[in-house]
């Protein structure tokens, strides 16, 4: 690691702090602009499912049907970054927070888990081009939501 | 971005991590100096007020009477720090418990929200110059506390 | 400060999120490579008692006894390093949940604190060379566990 490096490092640090300040925010178009146009996304552990989403706006367009009603707290920790030329991948620890609206009688959320990432320089701007979330927790109000946890093999 | 606004974005952030820590450790002598003299503070979630507190030792003196006897954890995330010259600003994700003691019978309160700041070089040292911050989501044991939640426009 | 410094700095921030991931990964020999083999570490407020583990393979053998069948979420916050040389140190905001086992009766555990701590470089790579854990707060189910809190003097 060189001070060089660490310049992208801050980048990629703050555009992580971008996608979950937009994101529980809902500042959906802004929030576009922090994914590659072809980002591959993968939560099986929210959604039951390893295929992944790809593309910023089937992704984003996801997140506004899934929580665009709901109050969510999404917080990222202790980034661990690596830089290499245009490419860059990190892991960061996250808990979040869902509530929602009464009318939908789910009640709330809580949740632990890693992103595990992958970053492009694409136009002169890092923006993540492939996401992986597991979860070491869920704890729900609603036995219908997020049925796994347990340590990520 | 370059090197040396890494070293300033830096001291910021160790800035800001003193105010959590020096709040929370109630070391209020030292907390005064994480702000400039005329730091502008504004809470209006918790306060109901938009008006600004005007004064380090102001606010300080406010902390005191507010959470002197309380054990308060607060707690900060993914800071988005720029700097330009002696000036700089910045947005940082929080949260924060505050646990009263059994006879004032307010019970818990956690919150959740962002700091938008702005900071400067003051004496060859960054300070919090003035510090806003908007809630997303309060719980509270007491009904008489933080009567308000949701996205903040 | 300056730029070099910065690369030291952020290689120790990346350590310690190494240390609070490898652990609740359960990465047991990883996370020994954390620590120099001579660590001492205090946990005063977990244990009752002030008396240091000394090493690496001690300590991990006693987190392995602790918590290997527990489901432990650490996170960490708001570092302040500071390095001289081939010697560091720093403090870090923690959080931390354990879930143990239904068979165990104790429910779940949840903790904030700081860490107080030196790192060395040795062979190349920046370690944790000591490490002092105080609580602010602990909730647990179980009133066999934690029975401190309060503010630490």
């Amino acid at each position: 690691m060189n001070a060089e490096q660490l310049v992208e490092i801050e980048a990629i640090r703050q555009l992580k702090a971008r996608y979950f300040r937009l994101m529980d925010q809902k500042r959906w178009d802004e929030l576009r602009d922090v994914f590659t146009a072809d980002v591959e996304v993968r939560t099986p552990d929210d959604t039951g499912d390893e295929t992944p989403i790809i593309g910023n706006d089937a992704f984003v367009d996801m997140l506004m049907s899934m929580i665009g009603e709901v109050t969510a707290v999404h917080h990222g920790h202790m980034g661990e970054i690596s830089v290499d030329g245009d490419e860059a991948s990190g892991v960061w620890s996250m808990e979040d927070h869902l509530w929602w609206p009464p009318q939908f009688g789910l009640g709330h959320m809580w949740g632990c888990g890693w992103y595990e990432e992958t970053y492009r320089r694409d136009g002169g701007h890092w923006r993540i081009a492939s996401m992986y979330l597991r979860r070491i927790r869920v704890e729900s109000d609603s036995k219908q939501l997020f049925p796994r946890e347990g340590v990520p093999s």
